[in-house]
């Protein structure tokens, strides 16, 4: 068994910039050499998520305009009183969307659909460089 | 430390039939002879979820009724122009809910709660064959 | 490779009494002594969740206002009818916001963001007590 930490580096728009990171992640499994096991990913922060769909620009803005329904950017939010820095709406998006995702593996093969990418989702309303964590634990 | 790889398949009948997995979870769980670790539960796929819940006609309806009016399938979506499959609002509810669960077991036991039974969430338009990845990493 | 179980005991108020148990889980990670690898939270129970966001009292307020929004405690529910135990709305938040999370953690470190607290949802409409498991998985 190999625990091997890596990470995805992006620089992000903000404001709904949503960003396929599945060539990344299937670079960082194919250099690992592991056949069997599970990649973990995580997304430290309290204003972005991490899930998968087909990444077509129809649904891309599908999504967007799903978040803005749910949880709207032009309304009051509380949290906008405690720092001032406007992007509640952000961190209600991130909660919960949800910060961790975690996909098997068998055989040396990701257990993707084949239409199913992963998608680093930036709810925060300004630039944002993240590194998403990628950790392999497998055989 | 083992790593096992199984699925759990099943055939849905489309237009959000949920259906209950915990039985056949259990089942490759007691086979897997494994006391201590965690099971990893991934649909590969763009159109389905998976979640808990207790497993109950009641609150089967109320989930059916939850995602219509959070992700409605009777208003337009960008998504249905590219491929013209009019399922865009199953691959925004799909997106939202997330591919991947976690469940750990302890001493043999899987940690689900009394009532806790592992669901799959079809979220399509139109029946389609399933296949849930159940992989097994434990002692 | 290690498994370790433990638990983290809680006693909420019930109707959405959300607590932080960050300090918690990082006083089981820093005894474990583990380096490389995975924890494993998972709330067993169809009436809670369990996600990360930033522990202020003004995002407290306003995802309680977005869970009242989106899953109205107010309104009928077929699970209701069921059981007679008005918590219909707790049902289904809960399953949608979902049961488990994986953080990774490397060189002894977790790695959560600066401010991205891990938090209890209690859903349900009275107190209960809660026993979030928590595995950690690694080296």
């Amino acid at each position: 068994m190999k625990i091997l930490n890596n990470r995805i580096s992006v620089s992000t728009k903000g404001n709904e910039d949503f960003l396929n990171i599945t060539q990344q992640l299937n670079s960082i499994f194919t250099e690992s050499g592991l056949d069997n096991g599970i990649v973990t990913l995580f997304v430290s922060g309290s204003t972005a998520g991490i899930t998968t769909f087909e990444y077509e620009p129809g649904l891309i803005q599908d999504l967007k305009e799903f978040y803005d329904k749910i949880a709207p950017s032009n309304v009051h939010y509380h949290h906008d009183e405690t720092w001032g820095d406007a992007n509640g709406f952000s961190h209600v998006r991130a909660a919960f969307t949800g910060p961790s995702m975690v996909i098997p593996f068998e055989k040396g093969r990701l257990l993707l659909g084949t239409w199913q990418q992963v998608v680093l989702l930036e709810f925060d309303n300004r630039p944002r460089k993240r590194d998403i964590i990628v950790q392999l634990m497998g055989e």
